[in-house]
């Protein structure tokens, strides 16, 4: 166990509370693996929740967006998020209704937030999150300009509280429904890359620009 | 097209307005692809975001937990809710990390939220929870009971307003890069089930239940 995000008044896990785990490293691992992640803020009074991609950096949890989005703006203002990341693993299947789900694993983090106003740091998280889409990625492609990142606003969470949540395995049928004829398993899910789509404009016409180291190991790793 | 769900003052999208689609039916088709929502209520003054399962009936999208559940008391007692739905569906790569993203359909909603209070009736949107795991599933299970539907708070979320936004195929790249050296182009990803893990206690124990229908047509539908 490494060391503990939560639980704490925000994070504390009430429902299936088994499940609940506030270990940092397990914490991280979810948002690393995760493709993108919710975010919510208070507009015109009411929560919103939209989705987002995110790089996280230690403690840090970066999300980026047009400076006109309004819960990037509420989130900013009021100094604190709280971001939600799901993974989702497949189907838990009981003998009940009750007792059948999904298998996941989510993590819901709470922290202070700060805009990141300077353009140096601001291009290095950008690229951050060009390799969080895709590892190794961001060496690949051309550099960020000046203008690309005054045009985006990046914001830094830092991780106060979190609590992960994990199902998987069989399922708790109560004993009573054990004999019931009913089969009961799981099954695993898990995302699938499939054959890459190239390009047909500018260099990319003639079919001569190699498929990418970046893509090559994902789909090497499935 | 079918009717329009937006744009409406909550629902509009400002940001990438040439991605956004206020069409019913594709918006339905989102949420019902997904296998999972995340909903965003005010707890103790701050916004707070958490994953749930749903399942749709018309313009109503169901919730259920734990009463004791502080998004869900939330948007209970607040009467409204926002609920975002996001499939994430690849890799858009471009020559530069700024056009570079993902390839995504994702929905956020906003409704009035209600309480299902007739035992009844819950029971039977208990029941649509479990198609929405896997379709044809409740019909397999044992009926859920009285206790389970009086343990479990269902919501009912009135669909007002929603925006859809779905980003795919070649990516934006401005002329100037087109004849860069990169490698430029999709990786689409889906989601992908595996061999069912059957339980072994129980009527399971002998390996004589027969994988069920609703396991058997997902996997072959893939």
């Amino acid at each position: 166990m490494s060391d503990a995000l939560g639980p704490g008044p925000k994070s504390r896990v009430r429902r299936l509370p088994a499940k609940a785990n506030y270990d940092r490293d397990t914490i991280f691992a979810i948002i690393d693996e995760a493709p993108l992640c919710h975010v919510a803020g208070i507009v015109n009074g009411a929560a919103v929740v939209i989705p987002t991609l995110h790089a996280r950096e230690g403690h840090t949890l970066y999300l980026h967006g047009s400076p006109s989005n309004a819960v990037m703006k509420a989130i900013v203002e009021r100094g604190e998020a709280c971001v939600s990341v799901t993974l989702y693993d497949g189907l838990r299947l009981a003998r009940s209704g009750f007792e059948s789900s999904i298998a996941y694993r989510s993590v819901v983090l709470f922290g202070a937030v700060s805009l990141v106003r300077d353009d140096a740091e601001k291009a290095r998280v950008l690229d951050m999150f060009v390799d969080a889409v895709l590892p190794g990625r961001a060496g690949e492609v051309r550099a960020m300009s000046d203008a690309e990142v005054r045009l985006t606003m990046v914001v830094a969470v830092r991780i106060d509280e979190a609590s992960a949540k994990m199902s998987s395995g069989p399922t708790d049928d109560p004993d009573e429904d054990l004999d019931l004829p009913v089969w009961s398993g799981t099954v695993p899910a898990r995302i699938l890359f499939g054959t890459p789509i190239p390009d047909v404009n500018g260099a990319m016409a003639d079919g001569t620009v190699p498929v990418p180291a970046s893509v090559k190991r994902l789909l090497d790793s499935q």
